[in-house]
């Protein structure tokens, strides 16, 4: 299983932002996230911790330095982690990419700075660049992180064209949670299939909904929210497209599986929910039957008790798990 | 002077959201930013370090910290400074703000969490709750601030409704950087001059061109990135308005300083230059003959010299300084 998600040097397939455990006082709980972690491995599902869905950016540098600190400790596998460590200081981005690079993390997903908004390419080129260079290490990957409804200020096709040109070897990928496939496809054409002369640029999903799409068009996977309660079933439809045989009746068998995947997402991603995070946060709750699960941080909020009984019924409605 | 700037606790009048300086690596610079503050605090200009203006999110908390220190170390006076001290997750902003109140500072201007967008009022208070209740110092004064256009999330009346409620001698105010004088009366009315009930909500405008109509309307001053290059003229209006006496055409003389400072500050707003902080920094690198000051961090971009000329060539022709 491992081989079909990392190909060369690359991580591939299906990767998890893996929620974040808080304890009753708020505090990261390092027990609960390895205890996940390692949950999700067993189902292949590569670990994307601290990203949007993880609250990293409601955790300070120093919550996510020891939390990765701990998550290797615990004897998890770096190489299956692609640890979150863009910040809007370029010190605190070095400082959490060097110690990722150091533990061997198989790359680190990058947001650009996003306080400042209608900044230049150029400006967003140079922090990248420092980046890069302050880091200074040859093992170093960077993806890409492109997702506007949240960070506003995004990726453009021109800045990865200028980082690529100067870091080949650096800038590994992207991850795209633009929600618009045209975007993806868009980058796919530009770096990842076109010219058959770069080295590899990987695109992976914001969403299992566009899988099957990001497969089809030369993308390497997903790095997706509902992977962490879903991770079995993103993986077989990922297994399914890279798999070089021609099964019968193998595209519709492909969309029936992208058509499941996306009715588990619809419940999660319901309007009813104050938030996604929030809504997997409880789903975990409900199936680990650990009440604690469920607590996130502010500014985000817990689903309301009836909230919390109408996922819970909409997942045994649909069969999940 | 100092008289009319501080009311009872709570200070008033003309603040400037301070610029950072940095050296050619990057680093913060103490010495230059110190210089800074004591030629502005002769000005009669209050120290909002650590604001937009500063690049403050461009900064680690520990350089944000580090900075702090050294201010306080060189002898300015904390009861001049509203640091900023909000950041996206409760524990960095806690940190900064309980080391602000610590110093004795005036009080702390506080961005909302700024990453996840579309966040509830209720959310948003349970940020700030936690935040007051963390730090549980009686001196805390906290000034909210509300940057829409950078920030996206906003400061909604609801919110301030609620936490006035709870924490009436914490919430001391607000900056209003909307841009949008409507939303700034919207916040006097319901807040600043409604109900003399109240023990006191000071609106500060994030802009010196609504220095005046904030004035008129039970305002209590400005906090302006222009005000780092001219505090004088600022503060000239600002005690005009602040005037008891009724002087002699005093309505045409307010809006002839409220006109002038109106034309200063056109030119380093305008779009011609990357961005109002860089085109700030160049001014002083001109007028303290110290190019080192142009510097900015990433994702900002320095003036081109063809604009740092242009800058140059404007600020003479208005007769500035």
């Amino acid at each position: 299983m491992k081989k079909a998600m990392v190909q060369g040097n690359h991580i591939r397939g299906v990767l998890a932002p893996v929620v974040t455990p808080f304890k009753a006082d708020l505090s990261p709980d390092p027990q609960r996230l390895i205890a996940h972690c390692k949950w999700l491995l067993l189902q292949n599902c590569g670990l994307a911790v601290f990203g949007t869905n993880s609250e990293a950016n409601s955790l300070s540098m120093e919550e996510r330095a020891m939390l990765l600190d701990e998550l290797v400790a615990s004897g998890l596998d770096p190489s299956r982690m692609m640890p979150g460590t863009g910040c809007c200081s370029i010190t605190e981005t070095v400082e959490l990419t060097a110690r990722a690079v150091e533990y061997g993390c198989a790359g680190v997903l990058m947001l650009p700075p996003f306080y400042y908004k209608d900044v230049s390419e150029e400006g967003l080129y140079r922090y990248f660049s420092e980046v890069v260079q302050r880091v200074g290490d040859a093992r170093l990957k960077i993806y890409l992180y492109h997702i506007p409804p949240v960070a506003v200020v995004g990726i453009t096709t021109g800045l990865v064209e200028r980082l690529l040109a100067a870091y080949p070897n650096t800038i590994a990928g992207m991850k795209d949670s633009s929600g618009d496939w045209n975007n993806t496809k868009m980058f796919l054409d530009s770096f990842a299939t076109a010219s058959p002369a770069r080295t590899g640029f990987d695109v992976f999903v914001g969403s299992e909904s566009f899988l099957l799409a990001n497969m089809r068009y030369g993308g390497v996977g997903t790095i997706s929210a509902t992977a962490n309660v879903n991770p079995a079933a993103i993986h077989k439809l990922y297994v399914a497209c890279a798999e070089q045989s021609k099964f019968e009746n193998r595209e519709s068998k492909l969309e029936q599986l992208q058509a499941r995947l996306n009715v588990a997402r619809a419940v999660f991603n319901s309007r009813k929910f104050p938030s996604m995070i929030a809504a997997l946060k409880q789903a975990i709750a409900i199936y680990a039957d650990d009440p604690a699960w469920a607590k996130v941080r502010p500014p985000l909020v817990e689903l309301t008790p009836e909230q919390a009984k109408m996922l819970a019924a909409e997942l045994k409605a649909i069969g999940f798990r």
